[in-house]
């Protein structure tokens, strides 16, 4: 079996501590075993590992969540990288065509697809590997993984079993799916053993091959990246799932959660504060996630998130927290923190002024043995104070080493990289015209090239 | 009449906003009849300049808020400065000293005390010019004035005038004190026609001249502040009005009120929200304050406060909120914003290292005109990044000019100045060990001699 994880989205549902360069599942806000804290995704690693399916997973994302995948579970996870983002539909051709013509998976391999983020026990994983016997056994095209409700939700998306005969079956024929079903549905759906759709979904791999081609959709991966901007922008449940003839459904009775919101994600976390600052006794159910250096003191409130991070402040009634999607949606924020490959920074202060000059005063660390890429800039200027930490710098063809007290002027065009010989701490001065990521010539990444090229 | 105003206090009960380097007289938060903000000390400077008694006034104060008021009030106002903070009985013996062997006014003359920060009309300045008149027709030693009860508050102290069978008489004999009544005594005491204690009393100067004289404390500005520390750390209520046998007070019926509280200076702000941020429509009375930068969210919260400043973010419910103090009281903050004589400065970023580096960040604001003192520091040193304005260098007798994009290293014991020429920015990045604003050698102040010091 190979297991294809999902790493989309992005989004302003967890506000200000989700934002456009750090989705959701990176957020380090999970109690690990060990009491330290983990993100999504470093929790459905860790939880692979343990399982022993590890070796047998991929994930699939967008280019923009490359280094933080990386930064989270390691540089050796194999990542089936879409050139655009799109829906799961595409992602999920993507994803197959790349084990069909570059890894060579054969087509009767099981693929199941599913979310880098469920919130699961481990013994959900142990129901993936009966998933692949399901598709086997059935002849199904498609099996899912259904988790048996718990009450009437109204959030989430049904699926309705055939009624047989059997109510004790290891698995079920699936009638229809359901979606977002008000209360009294879903309850009237519950009685007929309906089950909650998880995203988590298991085909051969020839079934989706044999479904591209019938679509006229390239089956060598270089082509189809070539062509993947042309793909339909739909999800992979319309698009094949609910048009699919044969489709299983295996129940799921351990503990599943979607901690796509404030409220949802709160209820996990075992202490009321995580960062800096104070929760008097009698804020009775309010939690507060700090990320900012200073301190929070919440004093007499109950049943409230707050959450602060270099982008924002939330405060927010847990019960009306969802509503903060809405609530931001025509906020438009660049990222004041953003994990990188070589380490992380944060924005400490941005100015503007009436001519049109922009300064942005970033803290950057870069962490001992990575270096930044070899670039220069067309728009901006930079002045580096090191603060901590030893490296070696290029500049302009020039090698020097650097330590903390040394100070570098890096005028517009001077072409710079620098490797961390121990962790580095650095505070960069930007002065110029449009401060933007995108205002940046790579002329290398490997430091040892770097290198050969600069003293050639 | 002379008016000694008196600025004290410094505290946490309006933290995050206030703290050690900037009392609540100082925020900015009050709105001005133009629209614009003012602190508590420009709003009644800016009555007294209405009711003509501007010339009349000096403000007793530390050295500590000696720059922060001629920022707010002008470089032109008379100061009295204690050697160290005590109390107000110290703090007004050292004032009518100040006026009797300094300024020589005359003991004949009525000197009225009042706190820098009343929230009052313009009428309530009419009643002190009143107090003199009371003084000089009553013949009693002290007068006050006394504000009309609203409410049987807890919180106040009640003046309890004498039973006289004149109710209508302009004002009234004290008969006692009486601090902090439960309410029902608070409410019997209103029966009787108490008052509430504002603080604001007046006396000739010769009253408390030989007052100091019977205690053996000096009545000579250079002796008393020589011996100012031993003076005893009391209020002037207690050591002086309470032991006093002849006291009157003049009513005030107008508004009058303590905004010592979040929850009562929250009444006076007219708009939800200070600063950036969304406060949803279903917030109701929920007042945000923000000097951050970054933006405040406020989700289905009623009847809250949150303020934010660069030392800190509150979250509370207004009702409780006045127990800010009770639990701020342990925590010892470093200021992260200061105003100063020559412009205010922002820490952007502070580190501890293992080996007891201390590096901050901050963001230096330099007005147009003003300097820096000519200094150096034994235990750090500097590296400044200019972003915005010009201005004049002084560096160990070196006179350069300075503009945005320049560079400028300060290593330890080097002495250096700078004068805008326009409003200057700067980043600074500070390196050393205990970075603390002790570790400031002063060699001059005044930009003239400075230059002449350095080129000579």
């Amino acid at each position: 079996m190979k297991l294809i994880l999902l790493s989309g989205g992005s989004g302003k549902r967890l506000w200000p501590l989700s934002n456009d360069a750090r989705s959701k599942q990176f957020l380090r806000i999970l109690d690990r075993p060990d009491g330290r804290k983990e993100s999504m995704v470093e929790r459905v690693w860790r939880q692979l590992g343990d399982m022993g399916l590890e070796d047998s997973a991929y994930i699939a994302t967008g280019k923009a969540q490359e280094e933080m995948i990386r930064s989270h579970v390691g540089m050796g996870v194999p990542l089936i990288i879409e050139p655009e983002r799109r829906d799961t539909f595409p992602a999920i051709a993507l994803a197959a065509v790349y084990l069909y013509s570059i890894v060579g998976t054969s087509l009767e391999e099981v693929v199941t697809i599913l979310p880098v983020d469920p919130y699961v026990e481990n013994s959900f994983f142990s129901r993936i590997k009966v998933l692949e016997r399901v598709i086997r056994e059935s002849g199904s095209d498609i099996a899912l993984i259904g988790v048996k409700p718990t009450y009437p939700s109204e959030k989430y998306g049904y699926i309705v079993p055939e009624k047989t005969g059997e109510p004790d079956a290891a698995y079920f024929q699936v009638n229809r799916f359901t979606e977002k079903p008000r209360e009294e549905e879903a309850a009237e759906l519950i009685k007929q053993s309906a089950l909650w759709n998880c995203g988590v979904f298991a085909f051969k791999l020839g079934y989706l091959i044999n479904l591209l081609i019938d679509r006229r959709i390239p089956i060598h991966y270089d082509e189809l990246t070539k062509q993947y901007g042309s793909l339909t922008k739909n999800s992979f449940d319309y698009e094949v799932v609910e048009r699919a003839g044969n489709i299983s459904v295996l129940p799921y009775e351990g503990y599943w959660k979607d901690l796509g919101t404030w409220n949802t994600l709160t209820e996990e976390m075992s202490v009321p504060l995580t960062g800096n600052g104070i929760v008097t006794d009698d804020s009775v159910n309010t939690h507060v996630i700090n990320e900012l250096g200073i301190p929070i003191t919440v004093l007499g409130l109950s049943n409230a998130v707050i959450a602060a991070s270099p982008d924002g402040i939330l405060v927010a009634d847990k019960v009306v927290s969802p509503r903060i999607k809405e609530v931001m949606k025509d906020m438009d924020q660049r990222p004041m923190y953003e994990e990188r490959r070589w380490g992380h920074y944060l924005v400490l202060d941005y100015m503007t002024f009436s001519d049109g000059r922009e300064v942005m005063t970033k803290r950057v660390s870069l962490e001992a043995g990575k270096n930044f890429s070899y670039h220069f800039h067309h728009k901006r200027s930079e002045v580096w104070t090191v603060i901590s930490g030893e490296g070696q710098m290029v500049q302009d063809g020039e090698i020097r080493t650097l330590k903390a007290g040394d100070v570098v002027h890096i005028p517009i065009q001077s072409r710079h990289s620098l490797l961390a010989i121990t962790d580095m701490e650095i505070i960069e001065v930007m002065r110029g015209h449009e401060l933007v990521e995108e205002d940046r010539v790579r002329l290398g990444m490997e430091w040892g090239a770097i290198l050969e090229f600069c003293l050639s």
